[in-house]
């Protein structure tokens, strides 16, 4: 194996492949970069287990003299590329399964790890694919991903589920305490379908896609699905099992209504998280639509202080008065979704779930279940 | 106590009065910031036990209403007036030890903590100080204390030396295996004096100096230095004992020179610590002036590889060959503490002390012991 390319070409690749390497894993062939180097491109791949990418290298710098494959210790690789001096990098194997790196002055010996040891991976493209533009799709991951559960005692909510339904793609997430939902319009009717996609591989994938109006391509197969973007694939296991029926617990009229302004809210939120314990993870903050349709959030903790924040909504406010509570955490997370500088929020009741909808973000709603206080 | 003010400026020197709050203290009272409200000023006081800060607020936006003293659980009371909204904030103390603090729509209560708990501080000025131009003392503190010692088994060796002599002020700092001293010339002539400061001290005095041209005095008094910037007292404890007799360990002859180009250097020291096993703190990093002049720089780890660095002085080399081996991390720390673009280093043997110099920095040396190695 024996090739020279730009470096800082090279890096570019690195980097993105790196993103799916780990560097904990009981199989230590997982913190190498395999690359495989062909007389016309260079393939690398990484995994950790659960995403696994596959990055193509046409380069008009890569001049071939060997081809062969290799694995590479990746930490170091990477590090060693980002550090080197001079325009190009030649790497070449020899005997001993030793790599050298050399550039400008710079002269750098590696120990390979052994590339028999790597596993096989499936980068299959099924015959039919679903195209999705990266933009709207960027969109859908950064609506929904984050309410996926992080803890893993209903594996299930740890992904999130797509369904698609003619040229309708929802995203669904939830950890049974909120909930996060957003459909995107596809160009084309598909078959149905729906999968269950672990939200780490989600939010990776929102990392990888540069945020243009290309296409990506969902290629589906029974346990895992393959999204293809430029010259990457990321390959991700599926999770089994049903996704619980979310459409129920929906609520769709509102006895009470508010109208925030977006900031004003995520402020006042945070300002009465300030002063909480912090026993349990989420600071619980409290809301009251008061008589004169004025809003309260507050919180308190008995060692520390207490926050009073008012807000005037920016619009009519509909079945005052209500009091209710719930964790901060969530309210700023859903906030921070939105695209929309005026969030409506439609509550049912005091311990009932409530649902935050936004002008500017059609077919998306946040929920959240409110906590119980005395 | 009762005062307003502009809430941007109170927060301006309260992130500076912060720098002395110790959030593990085993005296409650000193998480808090002690607050004294005159008629005219406000005075901060935070102590973490080593140093103290003390800065006065004179502003036009403060309105006091009522005087008084309070201790402010410090973490709160900073994220508080960071997160406000609006452009003045109303304090006031209340019975039960509470403190509220009102802006725009927000109503806050804070729990006091007893401020009859905070220590008695002495920011007492001495009848003389030492005035040094703030700029070259902050050069001088860059430039040593990053030398001192880590650790505690050598006390003393925690501290940076101060020496007064004539209109000439050196600082030196060593943990033993390496040593930077600086001298400044001041605008005029003192009696002689020396102290050993906290590195740590000296080091949070060099963020809190702004870098411009005034002055900044330094109160001696036995067993404290205080140092006073435009409104800001910095109090700290001095350490007790005699200082070594650095200046014999200084070589004075050279038999071995090499000048680099320092960001040559720099980032050969660099690529060669990236594959150092790590094992303990410091990668070792071996320099080989070759027969031809140019020289080696070269670090080797069995499990993971090498790395071989070629580089061309940048003027005369002076006695080849040499090998030398060396800790990266005292070589990079040296290295970044220089102006000058080109380093002269003088070797005196393999297992000798060899000094840096730069054109740029006058009366300034940084020293490293080497390793053997086999």
């Amino acid at each position: 194996m024996q090739f020279q390319m730009n470096k800082d070409k090279l890096l570019y690749h690195l980097v993105i492949a790196q993103k799916a390497l780990s560097n904990k894993t009981p199989n230590p062939a997982l913190t190498g970069i395999k690359v495989d180097v062909f007389k016309d491109r260079i393939l690398l791949t990484t995994s950790n287990g659960e995403i696994s990418i596959l990055k193509t290298i046409t380069d008009p710098s890569l001049q071939v003299e060997k081809e062969g494959t290799v694995l590479i210790p990746g930490r170091y690789f990477v590090e060693i590329i980002r550090k080197l001096d001079g325009q190009n990098v030649l790497l070449s194997a020899h005997e001993n399964n030793l790599l050298k790196i050399e550039a400008d002055h710079s002269d750098i010996t590696l120990n390979l790890l052994d590339v028999e040891d790597y596993p096989k991976l499936l980068f299959k493209e099924s015959a039919e694919s679903v195209k999705v533009n990266v933009r709207v799709f960027k969109t859908l991951i950064r609506q929904t991903a984050f309410a996926a559960s992080g803890v893993e005692n209903r594996p299930i909510l740890t992904g999130v589920y797509f369904k698609l339904d003619g040229n309708q793609l929802t995203g669904i997430a939830t950890d049974s305490y909120r909930l996060a939902k957003k459909s995107i319009e596809l160009d084309q009717i598909y078959a149905p379908m729906d999968v269950i996609i672990p939200s780490k591989s989600v939010e990776e994938l929102g990392r990888i896609l540069e945020d243009n109006q290309k296409s990506v391509e969902l290629h589906f197969s029974p346990s895992s699905i393959l999204f293809k973007y430029d010259d990457t694939l990321l390959l991700s296991r599926l999770l089994e099992g049903n996704y619980p029926e979310t459409s129920k617990l929906i609520p769709l009229e509102f006895p009470h209504e508010v109208t925030f302004n977006k900031e004003q809210l995520l402020i006042a939120i945070e300002r009465a998280s300030l002063l909480s314990s912090r026993d349990g993870q989420n600071a619980i903050v409290k809301l009251e639509i008061r008589n004169d349709d004025a809003v309260e959030i507050s919180s308190s903790s008995p060692e520390i202080g207490r926050v009073l924040e008012e807000i005037q909504p920016v619009a009519e406010v509909k079945g005052n008065p209500l009091k209710i509570a719930f964790s901060s955490k969530f309210l700023l997370d859903a906030l921070k979704a939105f695209n929309s500088s005026e969030i409506k929020v439609g509550f049912t009741g005091e311990i009932r779930p409530f649902v935050m909808t936004g002008e500017y973000d059609p077919d998306m709603l946040q929920l959240i279940l409110p906590v119980k206080t005395d």
